[in-house]
């Protein structure tokens, strides 16, 4: 009858649209799995680079310097967001005995980049107090390089090389900054160097 | 019969879709009446906090001076999101005298901090205007303080104390920053201070 | 009779919701529609504007110098979401000859001016280059120049101005900028300028 034949129709059409949710859920469910797996896999990523970045540390024969107090009344970062905004960094080697000294006079271009070297150490040690791990750093992404020097002299990227080299070594791609190197004539307790950061990361 | 009994079950289905998605709708207008309540709740702390800002100001017998103009075609402020980059600020007290002098020569390291404070004043001066209420200040990330000094000065962060202090008192936590203090031998009309920042706030 | 009312009910039911989905189905596209109309709409724009700030560049006489190559080991660029970092750029003119002298000793203010300038111009091309279309700059929120110059110098933001108007000729509002301008003792190359800028863009 035509009666029927309007119910079967009916019928099909609640079953079809009934069908038609069930998949929508069957796929939010493995939308849903795919995404745990990938946190699990980015998890065990974690853990290997993890490895890789402490690794890399000890293969290049670098220990990390004591985490630094301000020389004043501010603090050594600023989270904003994944962003972290540094504070100027001085040259503290693991031995405790800042490096002093004017480019040009007391202290060699040589010596003031290993001091520059100790800045981006010294940077590093703030970076994993505060992030817990080091893997967790996305991408330095700019270094300001100031250098206490005599007048004339102009090679303040090659004392900053110093600093800038060693993030390349130990976070590869991540460590790829852009970067300013300026002289100027006098640095807090007359140090040869002074390097501030931004750094992104991941929570 | 079996015919009846079908078209009771479709209609139960097709009832229990419409109670779905009644029960959705109103879940999402509960929602939006939660998210309304929160904004409302928010204005509120905001007036109290207000209060709060401005009260500490005149607590500390804090008078700001009165809005800079840029010493150059540029702008005080450029907003990027909820940060804001402020231009170098100067040492203008509320009489409107510059302060000058290059720390070491013909102003002391004393008087410096008092026109880092100054700075920080004329920072906040900037943030007032540009934020309309103080309060929608959320942080102080970083601070780049340049001091004007002779060769050999090197208690550059006791000068820039001035203006960090300054920013803690007025804001508590939110003042805490990153920041780089540095030398110099010359700045713009002589002045012995410039100071930069970086602050967020809430739109 | 009773059996059949229900029966038409039923089908009123489900024929209203379909049409429902069907009118939220044909939103959808609408929407979709729109999107894809708004995309097109920017894409001419972006034509317009393109062609409006590359014929700004040939009307102002302005011929941008070859992409600079980092001084030291680092990036020109580094992008954080919609953000750019430059490193500090220096005044190479297109005949490739970079700009050399202190500020009151071997060059004057007014050169230091053009050296401003050819700082901003190796910036947009620097710009260029990562971003393929100069129309895809939102906004240049900060530039920091730095002056090589003598002690007792004073007008560091009339040599910067020459970076910052060139900004403003170029870009209009997206080019205005929070700016600080310090001199220094020393800077790299022996260059009288050298001047880092934060930029926003769009992907």
């Amino acid at each position: 009858d035509k009666k029927k034949e309007i119910i079967i129709r009916s019928i099909q059409v609640i079953k079809m649209r009934l069908l038609s949710q069930t998949i929508k859920s069957s796929m939010a469910i493995a939308a849903r799995l795919s995404a745990r797996n990938r946190i699990t896999l980015n998890n065990r990523m974690g853990v290997i680079r993890h490895v890789h970045i402490e690794k890399r540390l000890s293969d290049l024969g670098i220990e990390l310097p004591p985490l630094g107090t301000p020389k004043g009344s501010y603090a050594l970062t600023s989270r904003q967001g994944n962003l972290l905004y540094l504070a100027g960094h001085l040259p503290m080697p693991t031995d405790g005995k800042l490096m002093v000294g004017k480019v040009g006079d007391t202290i060699s271009p040589e010596d003031a980049a290993i001091a520059a070297k100790w800045c981006a150490l010294n940077i590093i040690s703030t970076l994993k107090a505060e992030l817990g791990d080091l893997d967790n750093v996305v991408k330095i992404h700019k270094l300001v390089g100031f250098v206490n020097c005599v007048d004339g002299f102009d090679a303040q990227p090659k004392v900053i090389n110093g600093a800038s080299d060693t993030m390349f070594e130990i976070f590869g791609d991540a460590g790829r900054h852009a970067r300013s190197a300026v002289g100027t004539n006098a640095l807090p307790l007359n140090v040869p160097v002074e390097i501030e950061a931004i750094v992104e990361f991941k929570g």
